[in-house]
């Protein structure tokens, strides 16, 4: 069972791309074709709206899976359509699994003792059932956390993590505007809360470091504060690192370059709506109907690959 | 549309009692009867166990819906199940709603944006669906919340609490021994960290104040630690408080009368794995078999009611 980290790396280093897939569906997102057979199909509009989106999900997944080599499913989208959400997510996360693709489930869980035991089994490891058999149903490789509970919220993460190779993402500091409001705050020490959040995280990690030298309890540190990235890459030497808000939420590659190390590893760059949505811009400019997503997702995929690519070597040969 | 803080307070009011009956429904939990119909009913062993722990809630709301009128299910131990949980936690809150309890969704969420507004609407409202229609999935009336992402993870919930009527709880003060972690930080300007994010809960619920006083905007404070609640009710005497951690984890009913205000209102009190699995110690002591779940889940509310009850009484009357 090769570790949570050694995988990620391992993943990214075979299409030469961090870029992560953030899943993160709604239906607008659809384009009219495969909504309405979806209609057509399933009497049950609910269950046609779920089974749209794993439509579209799957042929994302088909389209990208040589050159993205991560998927994020984003919790909350699935939640929105109950039992038929639940179900579109674990096709969802098999369908990317078969291809490949290592699976950050973005659920930010966070609870105590055998509270986080039960979110750890949903999402990692697997259920028992009352005839004593047991079942996984989503078997994510990692899972995003909330830290504010302290260690009571997250070691009973890293005991099912250790035992089947998995890991997880605590949130450090996040990419929107208001992480200000908390994250921000300075403490008696002179340190902002987010550096005492590293300093847990770093020392989580510190007994889980692989092969590949990083561990599998990993931070999420948002592209838009790139000052605060560089100092949380220098104190959390051996954690991989999610970065959310390239793109989208309007910070650079340059910006989302802070998070690598100096060898251009070590980090992961989500995208959600510009590569889900990548038709929209070519819709625009006449060029494609959102029938072509597929190809308006590659070819952002590539963009964002040369992009994050060029600013990390820009990065690195600076420093 | 009454406002959540109302229907809350007028629900305790019916039952006089601020006992919150939690449902963590774990399969061990179920007695052997009721897991042997749902193995004979329901070849799917992942469904069979849905069933099974749907069985057991609806036994225990029906049994203590004249003594307790707010459920609180712990969405992790639904999750555990993939989409048979899902229908299992939608028909719990549907049960438990049908018999006139309040139901307060304990998922912890936390995101921002266009991704809270997707849990609030999954959680509190309802989803836009395929065919134009839409559809409520869970319709619980408030829903547990953790700030670490500053005003962005909980404004999106409130416009959807104040359109709907309904209500959030944030995490301020856990009940955890690790709470200590980052929530009790000294800040520079010399208060913990919890008393921060209790000054925003504050202020994110002033606008919100209906007519008994207390708003939409409620926090959770752990019974564990008394002396942090008193002030915490000062800090945010508007604010409805969720108490965890009297019984199983160990406070008493008088360091959860510290979450209450001079009139004895304001507060309620969780009681999860105590009612769930009252009959134990009456089986330990050779008077019941789990069989006698519903029994022994009414006494012990009665007995939880009256041991809350006199220690709100005294606390008032020492005051």
């Amino acid at each position: 069972m090769t570790p949570f980290a050694d995988r990620l790396l391992a993943a990214v280093d075979r299409v030469k791309n961090p870029t992560v897939l953030g899943l993160d569906p709604k239906i607008d997102y659809v384009p009219t074709s495969i909504r309405e057979i979806a209609r057509q199909r399933f009497a049950d509009p609910a269950q046609a709206t779920a089974e749209a989106l794993l439509e579209f999900n799957r042929r994302l997944i088909d389209a990208l899976s040589d050159l993205v080599a991560v998927a994020k499913p984003q919790f909350a989208y699935y939640e929105t359509l109950g039992p038929h959400g639940a179900r579109c997510l674990a096709e969802t996360i098999r369908h990317a699994k078969d291809r490949g693709m290592v699976i950050i489930a973005d659920a930010k869980r966070n609870d105590i003792g055998p509270t986080a035991e039960a979110y750890a089994r949903a999402i990692l490891g697997e259920t028992d059932l009352v005839d004593g058999s047991s079942k996984a149903f989503l078997d994510a490789d990692a899972v995003t956390l909330n830290g504010y509970l302290g260690a009571d919220g997250i070691v009973p993460f890293l005991s099912v993590c250790d035992r089947l190779g998995k890991g997880v993402f605590v949130l450090v500091r996040t990419s929107n505007p208001s992480a200000v409001d908390f994250q921000d705050l300075p403490l008696a020490d002179g340190r902002p809360l987010y550096e005492a959040v590293a300093a847990k995280v770093a020392e989580w990690g510190a007994p889980r470091v692989s092969a590949c030298g990083y561990s599998s309890v990993g931070a999420v540190v948002g592209a838009t504060w790139p000052e605060q990235a560089r100092t949380l890459r220098r104190l959390m030497p051996s954690t991989p690192i999610l970065v959310p808000g390239y793109g989208a939420q309007g910070a650079t590659a340059d910006a989302a370059a802070a998070s690598f190390d100096a060898q251009g590893r070590g980090a992961v760059v989500n995208a959600s709506r510009s590569l889900m949505c990548a038709y929209n811009l070519k819709v625009h400019e006449g060029r494609l109907t959102a029938e072509d997503f597929e190809s308006a997702a590659r070819s952002e995929a590539v963009r964002m690959r040369d992009d994050l690519t060029a600013a990390i070597r820009r990065k690195n040969t600076n420093a």
